[in-house]
């Protein structure tokens, strides 16, 4: 084993933490991702930024708060000048490459303003979130009467299903993502009911299969020290996988709804109001449930399958040896638990995510195989990959902590008691529902590992978890008078967050100290009555001058 | 009179709030700007963002506070990327133009990083703060053991004073700056015992009526609608004038001080810090205010005369129909009040400035005349300039508000409640003396019209003022339980505002609205059980399909 030389980092999407065995699932098993974890170290309470693809992408991928870089959700763009991981990676001499999906939406308007041009090698940068691109593939190609979701959605991959004699205008819906009934009708994978079906579509040309083979595609061809994102859409939605994982898995393997009626009954506005979208009813149905879970099952444990591949691959090239490799997800799903479909809340059905690290350096033998209970973020990535690739982490920019210490068993945590995660639904229906505003629509999470507080703004009450005594996350304790100290304790905490310096990102901690010793060295003199108040040297210049020409006197 | 075609927004650098006689200082007589007060509105509560020039001006230019734009302290850079009144006013329509002083330090490394060149136009704009340059003066051109503090600065003022015969390798200094004696030797400005001497220059070559003819000269040739920032140095130190101001006040014109020694002695220990440096303790000698206070109202005398030439010359060529005229300053200075010099903290003498804004436009003949008592920030330029030129206000990037109606009496004030100051000391070397890091020297101030209240990071006790029953600010109230309440109330309303969205400046309310309607025209289907479960027109691409090629079945 040598110091990582190389990062493979892959990320699945919407994999809920405890849909893996090593994370305790009774009925998955995850042999694969397991044996990485053996190899490595398991975070068992890693947090992500935001419970939605895009906003909790752009803060894993620049290592800020989503209040810091401002792309709040999906379709909001990341601004130009924000600095990501491949601008940091790149500095320290790795490159940083992208296989598959970032959800990245490009600032268009920012980049005209500075004449960026997209495909210029910079532009081509900052218009994918810093990556330097193999193959960019955010998976969804949906359609509907206003066009296409995204023109460049899944370009490359249906190319490569027309190749492999996939027809249609669309294979990735026809095939990659819907069922086939005896008619040949396409069975929509967008409509839950066909959940159940098998995908129209050979195992090897579904998505994963693809992209794991697109990621060995890469490393193959890489000679430079590479920092490799490869990103996987499945187990998102559709909820569609190909035989044989489609029946692999029954109702025997579901596991009950994390619930209760009174959960639901007394439950706060806001909740109330994303129990009761159309997507968290459709989960209260038994046959949604019953469709979708075994086949979301289904597509992890293919991913999981797609992992074995890959692992034995690279230790078959000797690349186990000189790679560091993390396996994490960009939220969860919760499948009908709380009352809920989709992600977009904070309990940790969602909000807690796989975090799997291996780092094949000898320093990192001393924690093989062991179990993180510390409390992470996934803006620790990009410092702890950026001390992998030999830089100096820019803590004035990232506002993560790298856990490259923990990973050589240097320290138990990262220093950090409380973790922070945001959602804007400013842009959502909800917001019109709930008749919110866009300042409105928004909502802060705090938690300590007893603690989880949610700030809705809007004028309502807290919600409080008791995360040791409830780690169902069913009993809210917002209103509750015993807990009004511990309220007010948490919030003291956000506030001291959200004062930070977040934006105090063009100078260093280093440079700031440095600089309170500069003025006088550049000849800038406050409150000096007379030349003596201050030693010769800083004032040399303004002493024993003599004024030439233009005497007025 | 037309509606205004054209801005003139004139600013002075550390001009007190109190040291006009509109606003009322008893001695120091004004009688131009007054004019133009009677004019149009005077702002009695005009609030700065910081209360140090390069800060206090980006949160002006840009129209967004400190913590949102991050250029938190003269001589860190203002990130690539912020918008600022010359980027808004352009799309507006109207040119933006530099006649004097910005104290913008470009974001050399983010330019760069980007591929912008200095001296392209984009790069240009990027590096000056968004203005075009007519003429670039910051004024100062210290010099000391590390080179001088600006190598741009007094560049071209320079130049004219050599064209005028003034000799020496830095005639700013020597000349416009200093004093001479009997044998010849220049009495250099940056000693505060050498305020008494007058300088030894032509009235006419000073810096104050340079940069007038300047502005006037930039008017002359401009024809497209403009917005000139007419930006100048003075009275900000070295306190030196030339004859005849220097000889205009002398010690019976001198208020005195404002403090009381309970003040001192039971001073906030960072209001101490600050009350302890060695600029404030210059302050508190006799000599030094009585050296210094005659030469800062001689500066501003001189500043109103000029105000008297420039307003003229608008007048006699018709100027002063179609122009906005605005004049204001970028933070006062103690001189003594409060046991301080310098500007550096939050009692009003420093972040309270005057704020004059005449508009020619017939809809302002109501409030000629008037005093607006309203809480206003000088981040309320941008917008107020914004509409003048014509354009919408980009209020997911701006924080400011409007003045216009305020201007045109259909509102009496921005609907603020409160303002907002802050200052960043942690370049500072008062941070080393307090022995805080670069995160704990860092203080908010809000301020309603009857409470202000300071936040100290680093774990101190708050300030607390009642400007109401001591509008002089002698009494903090930080530490009283019988205002624990109060306190309580002024940290809610500062915490609100620390959790508004300011980095969501991609996409605007409008925008945001728009999104809660587009994903199903999109085509993204969430939570749909069946096709029946969705208005046709959005499922449309997805039902009928029939598959070709590679039937699985």
């Amino acid at each position: 084993m040598a110091k990582a030389k190389n990062i493979l980092f892959i990320m699945f999407d919407q994999l809920r933490w405890d849909y893996l065995s090593c994370y305790g699932h009774p009925h998955l098993h995850t042999p694969n991702i397991d044996r990485l974890a053996a190899k490595g170290v398991r975070f068992d309470r890693a947090y992500i930024q935001s419970p939605i693809c895009g906003s909790s992408r752009m803060s894993t991928y620049t290592g800020r708060y989503v209040h810091s870089h401002g792309a709040s959700w999906n379709g909001i763009p990341l601004k130009v000048g924000e600095l990501t991981m491949g601008d940091h990676l790149r500095d320290a001499g790795m490159g940083c490459w992208l296989v598959g999906k970032t959800h990245m939406k490009a600032d268009a308007e920012g980049m005209a303003r500075l004449g960026l041009e997209p495909d210029s090698l910079i532009g081509a940068r900052v218009a994918e979130c810093g990556f330097d691109v193999f193959e960019r593939d955010d998976g969804m190609r949906p359609q509907g009467p206003g066009g296409f979701y995204d023109d460049r959605g899944a370009l490359k991959y249906n190319e490569y299903l027309r190749e492999r004699g996939y027809g249609g205008d669309n294979p990735w819906h026809d095939h990659a993502n819907s069922g086939i009934d005896e008619e040949g009708n396409v069975l929509s994978g967008w409509f839950l009911k066909n959940s159940d079906q098998p995908a129209n579509i050979a195992e090897k040309d579904s998505e994963t299969p693809y992209l794991t083979r697109r990621g060995m595609a890469f490393i193959e061809q890489a000679t430079e020290p590479w920092c490799c994102h490869l990103s996987y859409i499945k187990p998102h939605w559709p909820y569609v996988v190909p035989e044989p994982y489609a029946g692999m898995y029954g109702r025997q393997d579901i596991l009950p709804p994390i619930l209760s009626q009174e959960e639901f009954d007394n439950a706060h506005p806001v909740l109330k109001g994303f129990m009761t979208t159309p997507f968290s009813e459709a989960f209260r149905r038994r046959e949604v449930r019953d469709a979708v879970i075994p086949a979301y099952m289904g597509l992890i444990k293919q991913c999981d399958d797609q992992m074995g591949v890959l692992f034995k691959w690279l230790e078959e090239t000797g690349r186990m040896d000189d790679t560091m490799i993390v396996v994490t997800s960009d939220h969860g799903d919760f499948l009908g638990d709380h009352w809920m479909g989709e992600k977009m809340f904070f309990h940790d059905t969602s909000v807690r995510v796989p975090l799997i690290i291996y780092d094949p350096s000898p320093e990192a033998d001393a924690t093989r195989g062991t179990v993180c209970d510390e409390l992470v973020e996934c803006i620790d990535l990009v410092p702890t990959f950026v001390e992998v690739a030999g830089g100096a982490v820019p803590d004035h920019i990232v506002e993560g902590r790298s856990l490259l210490p923990i990973l050589h068993g240097k320290a138990a945590g990262t220093g950090r008691d409380y973790v922070i995660c945001e959602y804007d639904y400013s842009a959502s229906p909800l917001a019109d529902k709930l008749g919110l505003s866009v300042r409105e629509a928004v909502m802060f999470m705090i938690a300590t590992k007893k603690w989880k507080l949610i700030h809705c703004e809007g004028g309502f009450r807290p919600i409080l978890f008791d995360l040791e005594n409830d780690p169902d996350e069913l009993v809210d304790l917002g209103d509750s008078d015993a807990h009004a100290e511990v309220i007010a304790e948490m919030y003291d905490k956000l506030f001291a967050w959200t004062r930070r310096p977040s934006q105090r990102t063009t100078r260093s901690a280093a440079q700031l100290e440095a600089m309170r010793r500069q003025s006088r060295q550049r000849g800038v003199m406050i409150g000096v009555y007379d030349e003596n108040d201050v030693p010769l040297e800083f004032t040399i210049h303004y002493r024993g001058r003599k004024a030439e020409d233009k005497r007025q006197r």
